[in-house]
């Protein structure tokens, strides 16, 4: 028997447990032994829970219990995620999160405790749910060289644009219908101004490039301003208005990671991902692009995506696999400003003299009518300088 | 510096070459030492090619060389494919295939050899090309069940049918600019009649169950007779047809394979698959449905998979994973007849009695016009008895 323990007992923890109980078999074909729960940190009590009698309030036992050698972190934010993360590797056991915000502000100095200690941190839930993206990073993509991450990685703001644009409804109108469903939450700004996705794009610029950008490096677009008359232009324009998170990794080693709105043109899959799907697309030179598509969110998917770590330490195989190292590297970032697009843009002053401006920095300047245009690649500066207040939306291909 | 060889040296043959020399340092971080090539199987000589020293004609100088601990296999073909595979792995060598003819025939013969000598037999390249498909049921999918696989995973069907819907073509037309742009081959019956897909759908089978069905037991259907009519209708019934492989595990153990024509709802991602493009969705409890999209062909795709093999092996992390056992287990096959659906179904007689036919076996037909129905779930039989000669296709939804 391999004995875990718990650390935050909410939605993602509670769903471990239910998994580890529901898959028992699987998991125990997959470890080679049963696995169980030794301890639950919580602050909370759980009276009612078949596990109510592992509930511990400190992290002290945790790291005392040599019975336990791995540790799963579902505790959410930095503090004291972080904390706890690194005095369970220093206690020689390995760590499995689900918590994006502790990998992109931390992921550094959580993968470099790991490899110091002999022992595994892994977070393949902490990017797009049950989806297994994060593992073939070190596994069926390690002989590759991944060059650019674009994707929905924030259900919540696609469940949004999704409802705005099939039915027509106002933003904040729909937003009231995603809280009181449990899609959006109470404060829902880390998903509607795109810090939730802004901590993926960094997760998925560490895990191509080996850089962990910092977070204020890193742009991140807001949904909150998205109209009706919007959607409507993106539909116009062949394609859909959705909210992306995207990295590039030039030859000479820098990032271009952004978050914002953008449109999506119909001959590109992200195009049709509805509501509070994810989908994530890597393009790497020997592979081509591939896409990867499911739900990001919810108890058991993300438990599941937990549990594939855990099996994968617990079974040996993540000792043999090929997990990087990040590093900040200041200088490294390509700020929004900087990095280039085709564009859709709409003004609303003169049309013609709007065409002029944008002529002199770019070929290719379409007139879509009402004065909106569709226009070759500049960067994001060159489009706010040549028509300023003007509504600009990258356009992805 | 470790040494492998390479049984065939055609597209995927000469692309693992390429790859390997183009990814030289991500190889030899992945595994933890150089991977260079000492031997090519092939029937003819290289003279102008760099490896043209490395070439033999026969497998015993291969099997004999204990410096060889890996074998790819890039042949094509059951034989002699089988009987060099086994014969590498008696030598104490694991093997890598990119061949989905021997998988699918001879994969429970291969697997049991790789554990009775304590070597691996591994074959992401079978199913997908490039896409990371087959590696996570080994790894990130080992602690769920999958329940059900429906792709796209014939890139030439694929490419022919979405021509046709785009530009209106007639078959033979698209056909014969398919075969000009290499799309298709001269011979292009195993495309079309469905029997590359239905090898692909065997080995997805029974990695989702442990259970490889006999060739016979899984029903290929062909698009040959696919006409700009039934595109037309798939597009009029909200959908686009697709050459669709699916196999869903019944609670009881029993697989329900096969590979035919369906129409897919626009609801479903896999009506957006374009061009020669390959998508396979996966159903599990726990982590819900994903989708996986990408190249399902071409040299270097197909050889990148490959070598995500050798790379597994090659640092031990493949030793760990949970590779399961396929078996042959007679009488566990559903046949199509019996397998179940909604259906597009277009009579040539009376609409009227045809109407009455399919509401003594099911509780929805909903008349499209021109004599067509779109009908709740029954079985492929009750669906050709209901309305002999019809033309009658699955929904996909």
């Amino acid at each position: 028997m391999k004995h875990i323990a718990i650390l935050g007992f909410g939605v993602v923890g509670s769903g471990i447990a239910r998994v580890l109980e529901q898959n028992a078999a699987e998991i125990a074909r997959a470890v080679g032994e049963e696995v169980g729960i030794r301890y639950i940190l919580d602050l909370r009590e759980f009276p009612d829970s078949p596990y109510g009698d592992r509930v511990v309030h400190e992290i002290a036992p945790i790291l005392d219990d040599p019975a336990v050698s791995l540790v799963c972190e579902a505790m959410g934010g930095s503090h004291p995620s972080l904390e706890y993360s690194l005095a369970c590797m220093e206690a020689g056991k390995s760590v499995v999160s689900s918590n994006k915000e502790v990998v992109a502000n931390y992921g550094d100095l959580l993968l470099r405790k790991a490899r110091e200690h002999g022992v595994s941190y892994l977070f393949e839930a902490s990017v797009g749910g049950g989806i297994p993206l994060i593992r073939p990073f070190f596994t069926s993509l390690a002989c590759d060289r991944v060059t650019e991450v674009t994707g929905i990685v924030n259900g919540t703001t696609n469940y949004i644009l999704t409802k705005m644009k099939n039915e027509g409804r106002a933003f904040d109108d729909v937003l009231a219908e995603a809280q009181r469903l449990g899609y959006a939450e109470r404060d829902p700004s880390a998903d509607l101004d795109g810090i939730d996705a802004k901590r993926k794009i960094i997760i998925l610029t560490a895990l191509a490039s080996g850089i962990l950008p910092e977070d204020g490096d890193v742009y991140a677009g807001s949904i909150r301003n998205v109209t009706i008359r919007d959607i409507e232009a993106a539909e116009a324009a062949g394609g859909a208005l959705r909210l992306i998170a995207r990295t590039c990794i030039t030859d000479d080693g820098r990032v271009a990671a952004c978050v914002a709105p953008m449109i999506v043109k119909n001959g590109n899959p992200l195009a049709h991902v509805e509501g509070v799907y994810n989908a994530i697309s890597l393009t790497s030179p020997v592979t081509g692009d591939i896409l990867y598509y499911g739900r990001g969110a919810g108890s058991l998917p993300t438990a599941g995506a937990v549990l594939s770590d855990v099996t994968a330490i617990l079974s040996g195989a993540a000792r043999a696999e090929c997990v990087p190292v990040f590093a900040k590297k200041p200088g490294s970032a390509i700020p929004f400003e900087a990095q280039s697009f085709p564009f859709y843009i709409r003004v609303s002053g003169s049309a013609s003299e709007a065409k002029e401006a944008l002529e002199a920095v770019t070929d290719t300047v379409i007139p879509l009518g009402d004065g909106a245009f569709e226009t070759g690649v500049m960067t994001v500066a060159e489009a706010q300088q040549a028509v300023p207040g003007a509504v600009i939306l990258p356009i992805l291909r």
